[in-house]
């Protein structure tokens, strides 16, 4: 016998939970790709993209997935030959040297492991080092989702300004936009990337590159760019078809369409208060756990993400926790990803489509399963979490 | 802000959650209903809606919602003039009544009030009494949706045995079918009610009538039955279209295969044992928060159903406690139905696809509510419906 | 090989083609049925049910087929022992009869057989001989789904009104609503039938009952009617459940919401002169066919339906045709219904959510198996089924 | 008033309709992307799709529409300075250039307008010529959906057999296969690419390359390929996610299952006739149109395609026919592509889930249009479509 026969809940850090709106909304008839309806219906797509990012720049679409935007973004800046900084936290700022590697990119890595934030202050000495401003742009995430901490953007900005320093600052929000705060151009980011798969709802296969003009500046002479990368013939083009480099991601586009309507009819601070609220609820329910057994968040609290939380059980007991909580609830976790042993953790996903049932629910699986396996937790976790879930 | 904006889930008893498998089935295209798949189909259905009934006799598939099933339960067996027991508990058992008495069908209330179940020794009674045999039929609800109470139906069976008393068993199982154990051959239940919207998990508007040959015998002499309402053309029927007594219910039939699969890949025990399991979960929060509060299961242990629970809140904090959930917290409770005032009580519908996460979900959000709200409860309710599921 | 795996297109009669957007609106989760979005939405499908039965006066919404709308007009204003004279032409006027006879009353049938519309004369004969008013409705059908056959429907009421006979005028537009034009109100019908499934073009399982005060007056003394068929309480009732004597069709209202959005955006006269359109351009093609070769509709041209057309072929060719044009070219012809022999007839349904290229490819489809399968036809037949499109 | 308010038809060549299985396969919850389902069912998809385009070698899925695959075909064999020729017809194969040129591969263009075929000759000349082997590739277009022209490919692997001339031959299959007949091992062509939205019939989004092991000997050495182009990881991986170099396509992959078992249950080769015999249909129309009258077919016959038919009716009359087509009868046609005047041509697309039905209603629906809008066309058309039809 098993609990696990309803409706299953993916908590997995990304792809998030679609909403009934958005299927429904791609559940139809391939469209006309020349005129029309879809045709018609992509610049404001683009506009409500924007506002989620907090930019007034510009915006290009792509039919891709995440590791395609880091392409990307580094090819309409960058040319062989060119380095990189990146200060690295988790696994996913190793995925921007993966991608400038092949390109020809010099890339020079700031290591701060697993459990640490990027700090400003040594990103600041190496930038200061570089006197002939040979390093041209510093690839961040905003969220690692490895690891769920959170890196302080604004940060960065001050230090390249406070030096002077001409490197672009460039972001990977992708499992974060829509749900951690995130403020493009108030917080002086030339490059973002995201993609449609976490907060945007929307399954994956599209994504989306916003610049600004000093970045576009520098696409001039960037010699990395392919046809299908470059940002350009998709922002405000003239043709349709230019805005996806050929044959439109027409269902994508509706679900699109479909989730920013819900983002923004909720409200972009309301979402991001939703999941403010979320995230502390199930850091209370671990917190309490962890005071007495081996459970324990990833990250320090003030480096925390809202959208994922990675965790520690050590041995194999991520593992299997993520299997009770499967195969016995209804309920499929995250596994470790490029955490030594990976079995000894998980991760959670509450981003995007998340409200409090769907949260507190997974603390009282999590809670049934440690004691299904004999994993010893402090008391008070569950209260804890209702107690954040009814200040809200 | 509201931590609402999540998939939503709706707790009330009935409709209950539908599957995305049985979702995607009914969502195509209409078929030919005369021939092909699905006129194919619908004989399959009647063996598995039969192995779900646990019966080896009659199955007439109605277009219908339940207040229908009633009508066509009693009209079937019954005449103008003649007379039914009805031993009442809750509200739903007066709906037998309600549709007896325009038939001229004479109706003796047996009422049991809202908070117990029927009293078989009290039952044995009036039916020692009607010693010319003048009762016909004994209708009652197996669980009544209002009260959450479940009745003893066997026990039932037994004083009629036990009296020799001919007058035919007549069981409501709409809203615990597939979630409350049902024996209909081996508790000598002669006709049982159900219908698709409970724990048969998809959209209301087609009902059943399981029927055994002593049942069919009254059909003969029967003259209440319309011809609508004629359960014989519609069992092993000559044509195709006598199933329904004209157009086949073609999306419901789709839904309900897919259904019924689900019912019977898990196993029916195992489905029975999950509700139970899940029902023992919920009651062990609600008795631990009523142990220091005002919160209080309507039923007593012993008779409670395990597919909706009522409770009650007193003043109109039921009311209160529904509003928050569902809109500060995304889950939809039932009201309280028949019971006085409505507004001091709530219903929780835990019947056919709910699994660990939606309940403890469901667990989590209500103990908010009650803090958000300041309703006092007593210690330890999360916590003991998480041991619950931890031993399952 | 076969050509037939494409889109499929179910010709029949009913259900006919459910639009995306129809499908769409039901493909969702089940809502709550005591407050909220659901119950709001009912009002107004019922005002917009009666724009399209063209009446200001009263509609009941059933979850039934319409062999139970048959039972419920009949019931809501008839005695035991009460006559109707039932005039038929086809099959389906036989259906009221068959209602009829169980519940008591006296038919009186005047058939017209399966050729020829009923005739007004002979209808006001038999009701100038009741001259002590013992017919107390005259139950027709407008469309008969059979033989395509379209009754005068106004020519009765003429004829009641001239002999100034009481009786009810019933009619049944099951096939028809929404497709053949018809004005209950400015034709003096008292009861009128439809259902989901036809012009209206969301699955089967509800359907609808419109009734005038001179209907509803009857109502008062009409002793055959049931609970569930009781037409009072479903009429602008006090609780919302009441609608529907119980639970709500929750799935088939949003399909209906969807559909009637889609009649009233085009336009009911513009709807009713499509399918007058689409009509004469499959008669066109089929007369010309027929003028060498054995295919003729069944029907004389000025009683003809626009929603279905049945033809003759003689032998067993309707089943035959009907079997190549399913399995070789992808369409589902309707089979012979009512005649003899069944198997040299079939029928095509044009009705509903139906437009030039489904009707033109279903001829095209239609004179390809006539071809494959030897059978003459007269030239022209595709070439005059086109030009009355283009002119529309 | 207008008959087009029924199931809309998109004959546009691509994206094509999509199978109703389709699009429900896609109308799911998001899964796991780490173990279970998903990742289980990749192998058997690439397995299917090598079928389709027979062969026994490789192939690499990509996030990306056609334009992006043309960047992958190239990228993973050359090098920056290397030489392509470039036998264009119509307006798809400049596509393969435009993708080139940012690469720094030199092209040399040899063009044969948009009327005629390749001409196997005249590319033996110039590689004949190149006697320093200075030609890494041959880049083509199978079937050019502008032109609706076929291009001979086992010819030209002839040409450059005979010449014993090293260049790989790459052919852009998008718009054909699982239309027009082709043999990837038995024609001995080294590169061949193809994306979901034609005879795949899922929703543009994802494409394939397939390469024989010639094609992934030239890899080694090829410098322009980047990290999200190559198509070694993405063949035959040790970890799920590089399949797709990161997130995977969720659903597309569960459409594109549900494609490929439509396909392989048909049957390759009669999915084949079928469009072979469809295509025939709708040349005999358009021959006999164009007999008297403006009508012609783009392509001459023996280098058409059976997936797309381009033609010709002078004026602005392409544009006019579309604009009835689709307001007056429910038809989308497909626009003028890189013609001149774009508005004097329409096409037609009959790729993937095309049926008898779908075909001859789109050719009634032509011959209305033509005739409303007083285009004058030869006799007989229809006829001699359904004539095809009929001898299938």
């Amino acid at each position: 016998m098993s609990l696990a026969n309803g409706h299953p809940y993916l908590a997995i850090p990304g792809p998030s939970v679609i909403p009934d709106a958005v299927q429904r909304a791609m559940h139809r008839a391939s469209p006309n790709i020349y005129t029309g309806e879809l045709t018609e219906m992509v610049p404001g797509i683009v506009t409500d993209l924007k506002r989620v990012a907090r930019t007034a720049h510009h915006c290009a679409i792509y039919i891709s997935n995440g590791h395609g935007l880091w392409e990307a973004a580094l090819s309409n800046i960058l040319s062989p030959g060119d380095r990189v900084l990146i200060p690295a936290t988790g696994r996913f700022a190793h995925g921007w040297a993966d991608m400038a590697q092949p390109l020809g990119i010099e890339t020079e890595m700031l290591d701060f492991g697993k459990r640490d934030a990027i700090d400003p202050a040594r990103v600041a000495e190496v930038l200061a080092a570089d006197t002939g401003h040979r390093i041209k742009a510093l690839p961040v995430v905003y969220v690692d989702t490895s690891t769920g901490i959170r890196n302080d953007i604004a940060a960065l900005r001050r230090v390249l300004d406070e030096l002077g320093h001409p490197a672009l600052l460039l972001a990977d929000c992708i499992a974060s936009l829509g749900c951690d705060a995130f403020e493009m151009d108030a917080w002086g980011v030339d490059v973002v990337i995201a993609a449609s798969q976490k907060g945007l709802m929307t399954p994956p296969g599209v994504g989306f590159v916003f610049y600004n003009d000093r970045a576009d500046a520098m696409r001039e002479t960037a010699r990395c760019v392919t046809h299908y990368w470059d940002w350009r013939p998709r922002t405000d083009p003239d043709y349709f078809y230019r805005y996806f480099d050929g044959t439109a991601p027409t269902h994508h586009l509706y679900g699109l369409r479909a989730a920013l309507d819900m983002i923004h009819d909720e409200g972009l601070d309301n979402v991001l208060s939703r999941h403010a609220t979320l995230a502390r609820a199930l850091w209370a329910a671990f917190d309490a756990w962890g005071a007495d057994g081996p459970l324990a968040i990833n990250a320090a609290r003030d480096i925390r993400s809202h959208a994922v939380t990675a965790a520690h059980l050590g041995g194999s007991l991520g593992d299997e926790l993520r299997h009770w909580c499967e195969f016995k609830a209804g309920v499929t976790l995250g596994i470790g990803l490029g955490m030594e042993p990976s079995s000894a953790y998980f991760r959670v996903g509450h981003m995007g489509h998340v409200n409090a049932h769907m949260v507190l629910g997974v603390l009282g699986v999590i809670q049934s399963g440690m004691r299904a396996l004999d994993i010893p937790f402090g008391p008070g976790g569950l209260d804890a979490a209702a107690e954040v879930c009814a200040g809200a």
